[in-house]
């Protein structure tokens, strides 16, 4: 089963996929067209703050749907989902520290679960391949996204602070300009990005990854920087909130939701 | 004290007005450039259900700002305001009942309560104007806003639900491709109408307004229909919850977030 078999996949498709066990993979590169997201399961007595800190940061969290308390379906973002068996891998945090990396949570699943979907930006590379700029891990490049802790500190919200994440591509200088341009339209998917070039001003080192791989960057290619989704683990980690259930970084939720939709959440 | 001589106040001007008692009318026209806010305070025991609320019915309640509970100054639309004292008038709902209508709730606050801030209509009323779209409330015509609640449902949460409140703009024919275009780019300020043409379709009789007067439409004119902030105060009701305190309709807390920024809130 390869991961091209899926690009034209719908959202439904790659979750069934994932609820059967059949995909425990990453998902860029699947569904194109379909807006992929992040997951975070909070105790609905810490949903409203983490709610505030989404709203405070819509760079790095934004929302695409949050569940009422036990519901484990997402039912504007994807009717027919699962967020206990839908997400390729999950990472479950207890009190600040990662505890375990299932492939489903049906078994951790309360009452008092209220799960945010947050918009990721595996939901525009379609589009960016489709304007003519090659990304390493699109269109049967082998290569990875990498991510990183940067000292962008993110807006508090009660209990919840921390820094943002920023995951990196590589783009030819002369398609920065577009690049920003395309992402800019793309809020829900964390929209256009939040630094282009020198990684140590934000105190990333590019050799040293905290997700993906390192790959130099090829000559006249730019560093440009997007908040991630991956941002409310290590707010996670900081709050040490007594639990916290999220995906497994770049093993994404797929929605119903299209990118093409100017306004998917009206 | 004429609303004209306010069109070009910033929003710290009119909150110290309104703060001062020296303004306790309605604020369209006002500090034109600056989105004004619709605002609902509820205890933070509701505050998650009602966030949950606004955010699956963005067109009524689009979110500029919550505060922390206890916290009266919203931080991020107006670190100079205090939202006890800067709307001009407020409305007072206990179990679902208006009981008051006083001009500050200093001595209503609660340690407990959290205030939203709901993007406003006004905000793009003076781009309208700017375009050629000449409004019965705006450059010095007497008219007003009339606001009906229509028989279009929210998506509820938990124990909010109801109709939403909507506003009508009458609108030249040859206008109201151009009044869509422009308002869809503000879906902060309610975005695109919800619904053009047909009154009883949703439920509205355009003789009988829940707010503002009625006046007769201009031959070749379209009735345009916007959701309307107001719609918490419907919800209030309907839901019977304890204590909601909002603006009263119209009378607005004015923001130093600006029309201009095509993000204001990142």
């Amino acid at each position: 089963m390869e991961r091209s078999d899926f690009e034209r996949a719908t959202g439904a498709h790659v979750r069934e996929l994932c609820r059967r066990g059949d995909w425990t993979d990453r998902t860029f590169g699947m569904a194109l067209g379909y807006y992929q997201a992040n997951l975070a399961i909070v105790p609905a007595a810490y949903a409203f703050e983490f709610m505030l800190f989404c709203q405070r940061n819509p760079k790095p969290c934004p929302i695409l749907d949050v569940t009422d308390p036990g519901d484990p379906v997402p039912r504007r973002a994807a009717v027919s989902g699962d967020v206990r068996t839908d997400a390729p891998r999950y990472c479950v945090y207890r009190n600040g520290k990662l505890v375990d990396e299932p492939l489903s949570i049906t078994h951790l699943w309360h009452d008092d679960h209220v799960a945010f979907l947050l918009g990721c930006s595996f939901s525009f590379d379609a589009t960016l391949s489709d304007a003519g700029i090659e990304l390493p891990h699109m269109g049967g490049n082998k290569g990875r996204l990498s991510a990183f802790v940067s000292n962008i500190q993110c807006e508090p919200a009660g209990r919840f602070k921390g820094p943002m994440v920023v995951n990196m591509r590589p783009i030819p200088k002369r398609l920065v300009v577009k690049v920003i341009s395309i992402s800019e339209r793309y809020p829900l998917a964390h929209g256009g990005p939040v630094h282009i070039g020198d990684p140590s001003s934000i105190g990333v080192d590019l050799a040293r990854p905290d997700w993906g791989v390192y790959t130099p960057l090829a000559p006249d290619t730019e560093p440009v920087f997007w908040a991630c989704g991956v941002t409310p683990q290590v707010v996670a980690t900081q709050s040490r909130i007594p639990e916290m259930i999220t995906h497994s970084a770049a093993h994404m939720f797929v929605t119903d939701l299209r990118v093409a939709d100017p306004s998917p959440l009206t």
